[in-house]
């Protein structure tokens, strides 16, 4: 039985069919990647951090995600309208709090965006997760060599103090929603090695939940389909910078009455 | 006979000759893949947006294209700055109205940079020139669905109104000056499922007024390049992460003398 | 005899088994490909340019690069505190003057960073490096068609004035401390092609520092690094698409051990 039964087969042509305007307020690192991701799913990618615009731009948009990475000061204003309208307008969210314990403005911002507006999602890897759960981890920079299951009991925690469901990304995914669990076991060790591979997972989280009122499966079906587009890519790359290209290829040619076979998840 | 008889192989040779400086106040989705166009043509890119450096940076290039696809408060006065130093130093600059219908920031601004320091090519998606032309549009986002063709009377009156020639690009590309119209037949249904395509046509449009004094041959023959090379890159691709590199690939691969022959025009 | 011994190996095997943090502020262009390029040789990349992190992320990181590609106002602050807090704690960071020669504002910026904050090494092209020795130079944009071994005198008074090693990138790669210099000979005519490609060496040229206590001989194997993997790239592109994606790929394929018999230098 496929995970989800048919959603993940729906999900992907309905991103296809109507494709969503997804409003990214995210890194300069990742912007183009991201824009390339959500294209590639047929989904539409808009890209804006100035506040004058994002009344405008929650109205007009389906799902948004709200990605501290090159976080600047001016921008916070950016983000609290920006969420504030999605809350305000029961649109979903993506909050992804990258590095979110390499600094204390980081750290503040995403704990502040997430209690005062009510993201759908929260992602991140598992150092993220467990700063903002308030616990000390492993934490180097924005990456991380910690495994996602050590941040599963804080994952639950952060998912039942702040009614996100929390996606942690890493050689596992694990998507709760503070009860329940899914863990996706898709992936390639080649991901990590590329920048901007989490914040686009954040960007494919929202496509899926500009479709998919049911926030625990759009997520756990977005990090399905990262996944497996990562495997397709992994198997024909000769390097990390290939396997960029070819993941962009892979999501540009997912199958959705076949793929979701390859999900293997628990 | 080619379109505008020797004028391509002159343009593109000239570009890698003169190696022609062009100014970029473009957004941080397009950057990379917009200076990497440039460079495979054999224009020279240099992107700022600092207020402070505008005015030697005019002094400096040879052409100018100024993108609103990521407008900033802030960028507004280097974009100021930028197009009332080109106007004064009679040099030709493109403006790219991205996402003009998106809100009323970038619709006043675009609107404004237009009637104040006369472009000499606005290029945009139809949904974009419509919006310039105060005609309502079906615009999603900062992508359109649309013809170009529909955009055709909207084009002819911006380009009457404004004195620049206009550029929408779309299946079948449409360049006017108000009065005279080109249709450029090439391209591939790829290439709006890449980010910063767009952009790209304006920058690349930047380079050949550099060397092309008449700026409806001049925008003609840019979009006739962009569908050329994407064509050449379609034919090897498989998906849309391949088509961006094999693209990159085919603009530094043009051959002046001969791929005048692949142009497809009315 | 290899290139300084045994130190070519010794650096790269460090770098993947210490996946130092290397701190960028750096342009919007060359984000993206700089991070890959660190992440493809083991580094852990942190891009931000926001004063209220600088000094937590001057903490956390091992070695950093400040690159002045897109210069703007607001950034110079966050300059300034990251590169003094690298200087107060001993720790290594690399100065890029991108288009020094192209206005005030850049020259002013990167002579008072260099002057103030000591940096281990200066790496810019002929232009730029000649520019902040006061000379004149057929400078032109932020590309150069200079050669790097015109500016040689340039580069010996740049580094007596300031204590930095001078790293000028060309056809010859020439690394000194004013009095030794070294001369790299690999590298590809396509490098140049390819936008970001010396931001990129700095970048590389402080993850060497962050393992390499010897500046002379962090930034020649940097620079021999990217020389070695340009030839590979080039000896399997189509274009400058395909040998950016293929540059990535060579660098993460770096093999510590065999390499560096592949390094020519004088």
């Amino acid at each position: 039985m496929p995970l989800f039964g048919t959603s993940f087969s729906d999900d992907c042509r309905n991103i296809r069919e109507q494709s969503p305007i997804v409003h990214n307020i995210t890194n300069y690192v990742a912007m183009n990647f991201s824009a390339n991701a959500l294209l590639a799913l047929g989904a539409s990618p808009v890209m804006s951090s100035e506040p004058l615009e994002m009344t405008e731009i929650a109205a007009a948009c389906t799902s948004a995600v709200i990605n501290i990475g090159c976080l600047e000061s001016l921008q916070i204003k950016a983000m609290e309208i920006a969420a504030s309208e999605m809350y305000r307008l029961s649109k979903p969210w993506v909050l992804d709090p990258v590095g979110a314990g390499l600094s204390r403005l980081r750290l503040d911002t995403a704990l502040d965006l997430a209690k005062r507006f009510h993201p759908s999602v929260i992602r991140g890897n598992a150092s993220e997760i467990m700063a903002l759960s308030g616990e000390k981890s492993a934490a180097r920079g924005v990456d991380t060599a910690q495994d996602s299951l050590v941040a599963e009991e804080a994952a639950k925690r952060l998912a039942s103090a702040t009614g996100a469901v929390v996606s942690v990304s890493g050689k596992v995914d694990l998507i709760t929603d503070g009860t329940r669990c899914v863990r996706i076991l898709n992936g390639s060790p080649m991901m990590p090695a590329v920048t901007a591979m989490g914040c686009t997972a954040s960007a494919v989280t929202a496509a899926f939940l500009a479709v998919d009122g049911n926030p625990l499966r759009a997520a756990s079906l977005a990090m399905a389909v990262m996944g497996v587009a990562g495997e397709r890519a992994a198997a024909v790359s000769r390097g990390t910078g290939s396997f960029a290209v070819n993941f962009i290829d892979a999501l540009s040619r997912i199958d959705p009455e076949n793929d979701s076979e390859l999900i293997r998840y628990e």
